[in-house]
């Protein structure tokens, strides 16, 4: 299988490389950039010498014509204008962006003020939701991958809410991520001596992924209030932790979270099930495409506490595009992602 | 003035030494000891080398009656059975742990797992949430200093609930913390290969802070529900960033909300409201007494996001120790307090 | 085939089995304790549910004789009393310690301050020092582990001893790791807020590993002076950085000591020469097994400075024990060893 | 006492700040900016707020010559230039950058890659090694304050070279600094993912620190050798440990260098020499002008490993730029200095 990657040199384009080099399938992976063509990747990128030393190559509909599966992981506002001038019917697309996210081109619009991708390219993808929407999925040749936030998110609340054992209203979800979400440019908010030593709260009530999610769980559920999403960076390169607040509705029991979720997921490589729900760490999933997942009522105010951890570039990016790949291409969901977590 | 600390060998020992060195009222510092009576202060933390080379002391009601002000830095369960043996008339005693500040002692049973302080003891001690008690606190002897959560979550959740601009109802806080809030002795938790490139949910809805917000709720407020409160332990040293989730009253706009906190806190010199509320550091506070707070209404949801952050040591612990001693003794309350924020 | 490790609970022991689960040639995989017999292994470290939730085993010599390997990673002062207990010649064993690194047993009295192993075992070891001794290594059932800082340091400067390029006088060696080198015991030299944000040299002129190294360059390069070896903490969880400070010989050039170390691992699949000598990081090696080496020639003073990094726990004590195993055992040496470096 | 800075906006200006706040004798603080002129400091750095809101103002020889004591925080090749502009002789002029430090404006092309500053400004200046260099500096109105490298360096070898106990030749030095040396501007190497988690040894044989080290050891010790100088970048905001590696003379002891050390330093209020030398720490002096030394003479090589600490932004910059300033203006050398190490 050939499979390529537009924008190789982004987190997102880095995690890809180095998951793909233990997929049994792969047999040729070519990088293209818009921007470094004919630059050695590993000139750039030291640590992959002797591993990737090609050249990054131009990005031609010619040269995606020839491949199995092409992985895009440019930008926001990038992938939406450049899928349309490179896409084939041979070739499947998968988009890390969240250009083609947002079915709706107005909400695109309006939280990520710029502009949308085609409209018969948003009503062709499929949102890539590993394990809630593989059917379709699977018959697939262009997929909206899910955002970092999203994925963490809806894998922990679409079943409770799914199954009715809490209410649609009163969703507040506070979610903590890692640096690297915020991608391989350096910024202030990014810059080493103002990001360590400090936790900061950002873009309140204004997050990109408050849309998505919302139309996730109207999708998946059936029904859909305003929720309350709010995003802090924490000074470490990996991880997101989700705390969703939820009310239980009458009657609902400890046992009844537990034993819903434990089915859901009974059949999934991929998402755990912590039992015992008074601790979950993001470093427990580092490096892997795992989404551990907690849950706790508090019998004083009926509310429940889910809590899902992630490692934000491998579920959150480009392991759940390569679980995305797998499926579409029928080869084991597990193929290239049983990487151990690195814990320490 | 003689100033005593028993426990500086703990973070809250060495955060008051640290800022007491540049209170203009401190004749004299005397530090106590349980365990290493005898051993110069500095050999055991070479920080102060040539800054603190004197013994550790014993801890004798004797000793204790000759000063005008003690700091009690113990962990809790220690301070509540102490303070009876060495309590006397003339001496302002100012508690940092949490065994004073339930006033039901069958809550802090429940929640502490700990014996409790004696009734009388309860009875007589003041919280010492500063700006919110000061006339209390100006006659007291003994004071139940806030915990660092509850201070950050205090100051900036009460304005609102007692201006009636937001519900008692539906309180959600989720809250973040540096790891120095978990003191000085080593265990895995805090074991750095495990706690740096790593965001843990601990406690979950078990968390000791949980009464005395609710306590202080009602105390400040004459009303109060069950909330949600969680905590977070985030890989940094100093900081707390508390997130809270409130819903609205019919009616309120964000021009209401801005205009209370500011009024609430127009005299105080360390609670600075942050206009602008997209975004809000724990480092613009590191090293001092502040208290930073911003607010944000979503009209989507008509809820109100209020976040704080503060220095954990300093507002949630020595310097708001050291404030309390301020106002009972009648020094300008920025004595020894005015720090500029590190930042970096 | 068979593989056994005593100690599984250390970071030595975790990472083992990180790599392991990766290596085809594994078909089954026993964990011992000497003291949490019975306890499923994901109970104690949740990041391994469903994925290795056996329990612990007691260490007995019959458990060892069914394994054709076995790794031991106990502190040191352990294996040398285990291994002459659990003794077998069918089974081959690998020992992460310092037990067995020192020929002379007075060193490691000396060093070590602990009783040495006995005098028939330490003669019956072989150091492996992959790249540098794999004939004798073949041929071993007991193999000493290297040292994560004399790996990092022989590799990089035995080719230029060896090929009489730097002079064996005025050896000064400037060593920096990350903390999981101290291993997964919680103490206050590793405590979270006392590690982060503070770069620590510790053990001046007393590291264990002074002995060792020494050894080595007497072994592969016949000849020996005593050495400087210093050892700095850097608040990061993995890799070590070795400079190193070496007299270059009349006439050597750059071109000379860089024509060495190429033609000197031209085969090895794990040491990398980097050329353009300005700048070398640990987080280009960051999980795998490589060792990456750079030189640069001063005209000013005709000092070499000769710089690695590598992963501790990989190159410096897991990864290349299993590459012992590998070379022992007949297999492929890349066997479960070709991470890609995680970089970030 | 009216003082201005310009360059306010960098990180030696943000301490500047931090530090003259506390400062006895400073009436009037006025911040100049190049590029940002009329815009309240504050609203860029939200940590002032309530503490300096007053705006940044145009630099002119006007402006500056109604001051006391201007400090220029600018980066090098900016204050050789702007210097001559607004020179005048009432004001004391005190440069953080390395344009003056040079007194061979050959060096500084060479090692800068820079246009060197007037060769009359170069001869005029004075520099600004306090506890070495008093005499001088109390006589001047320009100072060039030391580089931070520079003054952990000099600090801890001058007393041993200069005190004939070791040997000009054979002098290596490996030091290791945090982030904040690099200064505010986001780059690939101070971008937070890239920097955390990793040490990097950086322009070997090349830092422009290697000439002022030479220019003072032959200034202060009345001889040179070329020295060999290394500097790497560490996971932390602030601190510096430099590790040096010299030669013995014959017949020196262990007791002859501690005694050395404290006999130099036996008036100096910021230096500390540490007893029993076999571990330091940046932490020890985080936040303040101190600098630790000790010192270990090892028998088997009858090398010394003198190691010191230092917090760059201190006594690596702004401290020493103070504490420059109080020895010229005649005021106690401790004034604005004395705060106590944050240790965490």
């Amino acid at each position: 299988m050939k499979v390529g990657i537009i924008g190789a040199t982004g987190y997102g384009g880095l995690e890809l490389i180095r998951l793909l080099q233990s997929h049994g399938e792969v047999e040729q992976l070519k990088l293209f950039t818009s921007s470094e063509e004919g630059i050695a990747f590993s000139s750039k990128y030291t640590h992959l010498q002797n591993i990737i030393d090609s050249p990054l190559e131009a990005i031609t509909a010619h040269a995606i014509k020839g491949l199995d599966v092409v992985f895009i992981g440019t930008p926001s506002g990038v992938s939406g204008q450049l899928i349309p001038q490179i896409w084939n019917e041979q070739t499947v697309f998968i988009d890390l962006s969240g250009d083609l996210r947002l079915k709706n081109s107005d909400h695109y619009v309006d939280w990520y003020k710029k502009e949308p991708a085609p409209e018969q390219f948003l009503q062709k993808s499929i949102y890539g939701l590993c394990s809630w929407n593989n059917a379709e999925i699977q018959q697939s040749k262009l997929i909206a991958n899910p955002g970092c936030y999203p994925t963490a998110v809806l894998l922990s609340i679409l079943p409770l809410l799914k199954g009715k054992l809490v209410s649609h209203q009163h969703i507040i979800i506070d979610a903590k991520s890692g640096v690297s979400g915020s991608g391989n440019k350096p910024t202030q908010m990014t810059h080493f001596t103002e990001t360590t030593e400090c936790t900061t709260i950002y873009k309140i009530n204004e997050h990109q992924h408050i849309p998505e999610i919302e139309q996730a769980i109207a999708h998946f559920t059936n029904h859909v209030e305003p929720i309350t999403f709010s995003t802090h960076l924490v000074p470490m390169i990996r991880g997101i932790i989700a705390t969703s607040y939820l009310q239980a509705n009458e009657g609902v029991t400890q046992e009844d979270l537990d034993a819903l979720l434990v089915k859901e997921y009974a059949d999934d490589p991929f998402v755990r099930v912590i039992p015992n729900g008074s601790k979950l760490s993001t470093n427990q999933v580092k490096g892997t495409n795992f989404c551990d997942i907690t849950c706790r009522l508090d019998p004083r105010t009926n509310r429940v506490t889910v809590v899902s951890v992630i490692d934000n570039l491998v579920k959150g990016a480009a392991g759940q595009a390569i679980q995305n790949m797998n499926i579409i291409l029928g080869f084991d969901e597990r193929e290239g992602l049983e990487q151990v977590p690195m814990f320490i």
